[in-house]
C-alpha cells in the first residue's frame, strides 16, 4: 500500500474504537461522505435544535406569546449557567447575548476603568479582525496607543511592565497554537496589567478552567465547536467577585436593575447580566442552548481527547505525506484545528470541496485550516483531508 | 341592549366587513377567543415563518454547513431593503441588525459627531426607558449634558436654539400619541439640530415617509407590529448621503469593508452596513423578514386605516363606558395602541387575562395599555377589552 492507502487505513481503525462516534448521530448529517472540516468556523445542526426550535415558535412564542417572557426574560444568564461548566467556572460567572464583538467592546470599556493608571491596550497584530478593530476603536476612545509586539516576537516575548488591557485568543485562529493560560495571565496580574481572554477557538475544543488559571474576564462564541448556529450569541466570563465592579458602555433596559421600573436612571442589575443590552434575540439563544447542552452531555474531557487525537491524526499525516504546518505538535500547546500552509491555499481549498468532498477553510494568505469538532469529525474525515492536500500539491 | 352589548355588536358588524380579516389566517392562532392585545410588544407567530425557519435550519445550516454564509453575509442590508419601503425608504437606507439599542448607541455617537458645536443631548424624562439610558451614557462618553423639558412640558414645548441631538420616539409607548414628524424634524435642523427618531412603535402601525419628512436618522424594532419574533433583530435608517459620514463605535468584523482582508485596519464598507458589528444571528433576521414580508404584503395603507379604526372603536367605547383614555382622539395624532388609565391598571390588566382571555399590558404606575396589530386584532378583540376593563372598574 502507498502512503495515502496507510493513512486512509489506519483512520478506519482509530474510527473503529472511537468512544464519541456515537454522538455524530446526534447531528443532522447532509451527506456521510462529506468530510466537514469547517466545524470551527460554523458548527453542525444538532438533531435537538430542530426539534426544540419548533417547539419554542409553536409552544412559547404562538400559545405563550407575551406571556413567555416570564422564562425568556433571564434566558441570557441562565444560558451562561449552562455554558459555564465549559470553562470551569460557576453559576453567575457567564451571560450568553448579543455577539463576541459587543461582549469584547463591553469588556475592553470595562476593563480600562478597572485598570488604575492604564497606559495602553495590547493586541497581537495577528489577532483575529474583529478583536483588533475593537482595541483601536476602544483605545481611542479613551485616547490610549495600542501597543503591538515587534515584527516577528509574539505577546509572550512582549515586556510588560505595568498597568495595561491585554486582548488575546487562547487558541489562536490561524496556527492553533494555544497560549499559556495560567502563565500569561499570572504574568499580566503581576505588574497590574489585565487580560481579557477571547475564547471563541478553545470553548467546547479544548479542557479549559478559568477559575484556575486565575482569570478576570473571557468572551467567546457559541457558534463554531458549541455548534450554535449560524450568528449565534456570544457571551463574557466575569470572575465572581469583579461583576459588581463592571462599568459597560452600552445601556439598555435588559442590564437595568428594575427593568420595569420605567422613570428610574440606570442603575446596573448586580449581577452578570448587567451586561445584556436590548431585548435579547429569543431564537438565537435556544439554538445556542441546543448546542451548549450536547457539548456539556458528551463532556469536555472526552471531546478534548478526541479533538487532540484528530489533530495528532492531521499533523501526523501532512508530516507523512510531506505537507507543512506551523501548528505545535505538543497537544497541550494547540487547539482542534491545524494549518497546513501552501501558496497556493485558496485554490486547494477550492479544489477540495469542488473535487474531493472536503470542506475545509482557506484564511489568507497562505492557511488551508481543517477544523476538527469531536462530535462530528472522523479520523477518515481528516486522513481524507490530508491525502487530497498531498495530492493536490503534487 | 345594554352598552356594553351595543359596543360588541358594533363590532362583530365592522369585523363583518373588515377587508383585512383573512391576514389573520396567516398567523398561528393559538385560540380562537383570546383577545390579544398586545402584539404591540410581541407580534404574532406568522405561519410562513415556521416553514422558512425550518428550512432554513435544514436546508441552509444542515445541508449548506458554511457554504450558506455565501447569501447570509449580506442578510442585514437585504432584510434592511425589503423593511425600508415601510418606512418610505429606498434601498441602501436601512439595515436590520443587533438589537435597537444597539443601533441606537451607534447612531447616537455619530449624531453627535455629525453635529458640530453639539451642546446637549435631549431626550424626553418620559421617553422609553432605553432610549434615555442610551442618551444618559453616551452623552456622558461625549462629556456632554443631557437636557429634558421642563416637568409639565413636552419636546415640543422646549425651545431648541443651537446645535444638539434630540431622540425621540415618533409614538409614545405610553399615551400613543404621535409626533409632528416633519414638523419637528425641520424645527430641529433650522438650528443645526439632529433629530434620531425611534420607531420603534410606529413601523408597521402608521404609515411612515421618512425621505418626506427630511429624516436624517431613525431606529427601531421587528418584534412588535412587524411580528419579527422574540427579540428580533432592531434596524437603522441612515437617509442617502449620509451613511459615508457615519462613525460609529462599535467595530467589527462584519462592519469591514474588506471582511477577508484579515490583516487590514479597520476601514468602514461605504454602504449601511458599517453598521453591522460582529456576526449577525441569521435565525433571527430570518425571522424578522418574514414578518416584514407579511406587512409588506398587506400594505400599510390598509394596515394603517384598520390601526386607526381599531383605535378609534376602542376610544370611542372607552368613552360610552366612562373610561379615561389620554390617546389622542385625532387618528393623525396617534398609534396603533391606546392607554386605558386607572389607579388600578395592574390588577385590571392581571385579571383581564385570568377572568375575560384578554392580554393587555400593565405599563406603570396607571396605564392599561390596548395594542391594536391590524393584521392580527379584531375589532370584536378591542371590544371585549374595553367592555372587561369597564367591568373590572365597576
Amino acid at each position: 500500500m502507498s502512503v495515502p492507502d496507510d493513512v486512509l487505513a489506519e483512520a478506519a481503525a482509530v474510527d473503529a474504537a472511537d468512544p464519541l462516534a456515537h454522538w455524530r448521530d446526534r447531528f443532522v448529517i447532509p451527506d456521510p461522505d462529506l468530510a466537514y472540516l469547517d466545524g470551527n468556523s460554523l458548527g453542525m445542526l444538532p438533531r435537538d435544535t430542530v426539534h426544540r426550535l419548533h417547539e419554542v415558535l409553536t409552544d412559547e412564542w404562538a400559545d405563550g406569546l407575551i406571556r413567555s417572557w416570564e422564562h425568556w426574560l433571564d434566558l441570557p444568564r441562565r444560558v451562561g449557567d449552562d455554558l459555564a461548566p465549559l470553562l470551569g467556572a460557576t453559576d453567575g460567572e457567564v451571560v450568553v447575548h448579543d455577539s463576541t464583538t459587543i461582549n469584547l467592546h463591553q469588556l475592553l470599556h470595562a476593563a480600562i476603568a478597572l485598570t488604575p493608571g492604564c497606559r495602553d491596550v495590547v493586541v497581537d497584530p495577528g489577532e483575529f479582525p474583529t478583536d483588533r478593530y475593537v482595541v483601536a476603536a476602544v483605545a481611542e476612545q479613551h485616547r490610549l496607543e495600542v501597543r503591538t509586539p515587534p515584527a516577528g516576537a509574539t505577546l509572550d516575548d512582549l515586556d510588560i511592565d505595568g498597568p495595561t488591557v491585554i486582548v488575546r485568543s487562547l487558541v489562536d485562529y490561524r496556527s492553533g497554537r494555544r497560549a499559556d493560560l495560567s502563565g500569561f495571565t499570572a504574568r499580566a496580574r503581576a505588574v497590574g496589567a489585565l487580560v481579557i481572554w477571547d475564547l471563541s477557538h478553545a470553548v467546547g475544543a479544548i479542557e479549559i478552567d478559568l477559575p484556575a488559571a486565575d482569570v478576570d474576564l473571557a468572551v467567546g462564541c457559541t457558534y463554531k465547536y458549541l455548534n450554535g448556529g449560524p450568528g449565534a450569541p456570544g457571551f463574557a466570563y466575569v470572575r465572581t467577585g469583579l461583576v459588581e465592579r463592571i462599568e459597560q458602555p452600552i445601556r439598555g433596559w435588559f442590564g437595568q436593575a428594575d427593568q420595569f421600573d420605567m422613570d428610574a436612571p440606570w442603575t446596573p442589575r448586580p449581577d452578570i447580566a448587567r451586561l445584556v443590552v436590548g431585548t435579547p434575540g429569543i431564537l438565537g439563544l435556544v439554538a445556542a442552548r441546543c448546542g451548549i447542552e450536547l457539548v456539556a452531555a458528551a463532556g469536555m474531557p472526552a471531546i478534548a481527547a478526541k479533538g487532540a487525537s484528530l489533530t495528532r491524526f492531521a499533523l501526523d499525516a501532512c508530516d507523512r505525506l510531506g505537507l507543512t504546518s506551523d501548528t505545535p505538535r505538543e497537544p497541550g500547546e494547540r487547539g482542534a484545528h491545524i494549518a497546513v500552509r501552501h501558496p497556493d491555499a485558496e485554490g486547494i481549498t477550492r479544489r477540495l470541496a469542488a473535487e474531493h468532498a472536503v470542506i475545509a477553510d482557506h484564511r489568507r494568505p497562505d492557511i488551508v485550516r481543517l477544523g476538527c469538532s469531536a462530535l462530528t469529525t472522523r479520523h477518515s474525515d481528516v486522513a481524507r483531508a490530508v491525502t487530497a492536500i498531498a495530492a493536490l500539491v503534487d
